[in-house]
C-alpha cells in the first residue's frame, strides 16, 4: 500500500463482493440493463463491458436531472465487480451531446444553478477519475459540455462526418470555460493548441479533431461500436491494478485541483451566472434556439 | 467579480470613459496616428484595430529607447476604449527584429544593463498579459528578442520567404535565455521542442517553424497585412470579456512566475552579462557585425 | 554564479585541472579506453566524444552490477576535461537493451530490492542530469528501462528497422512505470502521449516512434554511428557553458523531484515488488523467458 499512497491513491476501488453475491448466481446470466429515462446502461458480464446510451431529445442536453442519472449510473458500474469498462455514446441521431443546459442556468435560483454545477462538477469526476477504461464512442456534434464528457474517457472515436464538429466554444456565447475544462483539453491537446482553442471557441471538424489529438481514430458511422469494442478488448487485455495506478498517477493531479477547489468553484459559477449580462446573453441565445426550430 | 479574482485577475483592465470624452467627438474621426521615434501607431476607432510597425534601422533592434517606446504605445491602447486588437509588424525590408541591442549589454555601468534588463521584462509583460487581441505580422527575420516578441502575441503569421528565419539563438552567442523566454516556447511549441530549440539555439527557417507550431501560418509576403486583418476579425467576433477572463487564465501564472522574480531576474542579468568571458564575447560579437556592414 | 543559482545550479560541474595534469602530457594520445566487464567505454580526446558500448549479453538487461558500472562510467566521463559528449549505444546485434533485470527484483530480500532499485535511479539521475552532451544510437529494441535510458538522453538515433521496437511496457507485466519514468516521458513526447502510452504499455516502431517524437531521427543500420557522431559535432558546436545552463534550466525540476522522494521512492518499489501478486507476475514471466530459449 505504500506504493499505492505514493501515487497518491487513497484507497483503490475495491469492487465488493457483498453486493454482487445477493444476485442470481446464474452462469447463462449475461446482460444486465439499468433502465433510467435519460439514458439506457447495459453491461455484458461475459466482456466485462457496459455501454451507456444516451438518450435525451432533442440534443441529450445535459440537464440536472440528465447528469444525476449519469454519475449514479458511472458510480454503480465502477462498484460492479463485472464491470471493467463502459462505451459512452448517444443514440440520438447525429448528436453526441450538445453539452449543459442551458436552461439549468437561466432566470433560476443561485441555490438550483449552485446545485446543478456541483453535478457537473460530479459528472466530470467520476468520469475522469473512474478507474474503468472509458471509451468516447462520438456520433454526431460535440460542442462544449459534450466535449468534455468525451476528453474527460481514456480514448475517443469519432464518426467520420464533416458535419460533426466537437470542441469548447464557451467564449462565443459570451461565457467562460472554468478551469477544470481547461485542465482537460490541456491534458489531450496540450497548451498552446489549448490556449488558441478557447479564446477562439472554436470547433473542430472530425478531421481537424484527429489532427490536433482531440480524438484519436475516426470511423465510418456505422462501424462506431463495433470498433469501440474491438479498441476496448485492448484495453482490457492490460491488467487492471496496473493499469489503474498508471491512470491515478496521470490524473490525480489535476482531479484534487478540483476536488480542493470544489465550494469556490461553485461560488464563482453561481456568481458568473447571476450577472446581468449573463442573464441577458443566455436569454438571447435561448430565443435564438427557440426560433431555430420553429 | 468572484469568478474573475477565482481566474487570479486582480482587475481587470477597465477601459476609462473619462479620457475618452474629452477627445474631439467626430464621428467621421477614424484614424488616429501616434508619432514616436522608432514605431508608427495607427488606430483604426472604426474596426477597433492597431498597426504598429516597428521603424528602427537597420534591424529593428530592442534598445532602450525602443523598449521604452514599445510599452507606452501599448499601454496607451490598452487603456483606449477604441481598441480592442494590435498586430505588430516591421516596417524595414526583410527584418521584423534583430531582438535585443548587444549595444545595451556591452561596456556599460550594472545600472544601465539593469534598467534595460527592466524594460525587457517590461515589453513582454505588456504584449504576452494584454488584454487587446494581439497578432504578430513577421515580415523578416526574427531572432531571439525578435523571436520573444512574437511568441508573447496571440497568433503568428510568417511571411513564406525561406530566407527569413525566427528562433532562440542565445546559446549561440554563448548567452543564455532567461526562464520566461524558456516559458513562453514552451507555451508556444512545449517542452521537449523548446529544450532542443533552447539547447541548440535554432533558428528555424519559416516552413519549419510552421511545421513545429512555432507560426500558426504563413502567407506570401505581400498577403501579410491583408492576412493579419482577416485574422484579426475572427478574433474580435468573440466577445471581449470571455476572452480576455479565458486569455487572463491561461497566462497568469507564467506572468506571475516573473513578476514575484522580477527583482532577482535583474540582478542575474546584471552579474552574468557583467562577466569578463560574456563581455568577451559579446565584444567579438558586435566586432563580427561591424565586419559584416563594411 | 548569481545566474547560475537562479536555475537552481547548486554547482556546475567544475572539471578538476589537478586529474589531468596528472596524465601523461602527450601531444598524439587521443583514444582512452576504460575496461569494464559490462560495457566499453572510450574517449577520443581530440574531439571530446565518447562512445559507452553496452556489452550484456544476451540482452543488455540492467543488472547491479550493469548499473553500477555504467554510473561510474559517466561519472568518470563527467570529471573528465577532455570529454564533452556521450553515445550511448549497444554492442550486441539486434538490442539496444531489455530494461531491468527481472532477477534482480524475483526471490530477493528487501535490502538486495532496495539497492537494485537506488542503481536505477542513480543512473537515470546520472545521464537526464549529465552536464555532457547525451546521444542514444539505438541500434536495436529498447523496451522498459532500455527506454528510460534512452529517453534520458539529449537526442535520440534509431536504426530504421521495422523489427525494432521502443516504449514503456510495464502495464503489460503487471508493474506500473514510476512517476520519474513517467515524467521522462512527458518531457519527451507530452502528456496526452504518455497517458496513452503508459496505460497500454504501448511499444512503438522506429516509424511511430519517429512520428510521436520518441526518438528525434531514423538512419539505416549501418550509418547510426557516423550519424550520432555528426549530430554530436553540431551539438559541441554551441558553448558548453550556455548550453549547460540551458539544459539544466529545463531538467532541474524533473530531477528534484526524484531527489526530494528517493527515499520514499525506493520504500514503494521494494513494498510493490514484495508482493505475493507481484512476484507471481514476475515468475511467469521469467519461466516464459526460459521457455522462449529453449
Amino acid at each position: 500500500s505504500g506504493h499505492l499512497s505514493h501515487y497518491g491513491i487513497k484507497s483503490l476501488q475495491c469492487k465488493p463482493t457483498r453486493i454482487l453475491s445477493q444476485l442470481p448466481c446464474n452462469s447463462s446470466y449475461q446482460r444486465r440493463l439499468f433502465a433510467n429515462k435519460n439514458m439506457t446502461v447495459e453491461l455484458d458480464s461475459n466482456t466485462g463491458v457496459a455501454v451507456i446510451q444516451m438518450k435525451n431529445p432533442p440534443v441529450n442536453s445535459l440537464s440536472l436531472e440528465f447528469l444525476t442519472e449519469f454519475s449514479i449510473s458511472m458510480e454503480k458500474l465502477e462498484m460492479d465487480r463485472e464491470c471493467r469498462g463502459v462505451v459512452i455514446t448517444s443514440s440520438i441521431p447525429r448528436i453526441f451531446s450538445a453539452g449543459l443546459d442551458i436552461n439549468e442556468m437561466y432566470g433560476k435560483t443561485p441555490e438550483h444553478t449552485g446545485e446543478f454545477w456541483r453535478a457537473v462538477q460530479e459528472i466530470w469526476l467520476n468520469v475522469y477519475g473512474s478507474n474503468l477504461v472509458t471509451i468516447a464512442a462520438i456520433n454526431g456534434a460535440s460542442p462544449a459540455g459534450g466535449c468534455l464528457l468525451a476528453m474527460a474517457c481514456d480514448y475517443r472515436i469519432m464518426a467520420d462526418n464533416p458535419k460533426y464538429t466537437i470542441g469548447l466554444n464557451e467564449t462565443k456565447l459570451g461565457i467562460v470555460a472554468p478551469f477544470w475544462f481547461k485542465d482537460t483539453m490541456m491534458s489531450v491537446i496540450g497548451r498552446r493548441a489549448t490556449e488558441h482553442s478557447l479564446q477562439l471557441g472554436i470547433m473542430y471538424s472530425a478531421s481537424e479533431a484527429l489532427r490536433n489529438g482531440l480524438v484519436d481514430q475516426l470511423i465510418a458511422q456505422d462501424k462506431i461500436m463495433p470498433t469501440a469494442l474491438s479498441v476496448m478488448s485492448e484495453w482490457l487485455a492490460i491488467p487492471d491494478h496496473a493499469r489503474q495506478i498508471t491512470k491515478s498517477m496521470m490524473r490525480k493531479p489535476t482531479l484534487d485541483r478540483l476536488l480542493t477547489n470544489r465550494e469556490s468553484d461553485i461560488q464563482n459559477f453561481v456568481n458568473f451566472i447571476s450577472k446581468d449580462s449573463i442573464q441577458k446573453s443566455l436569454q438571447l441565445y435561448l430565443e435564438m434556439l427557440r426560433q431555430r426550430k420553429s
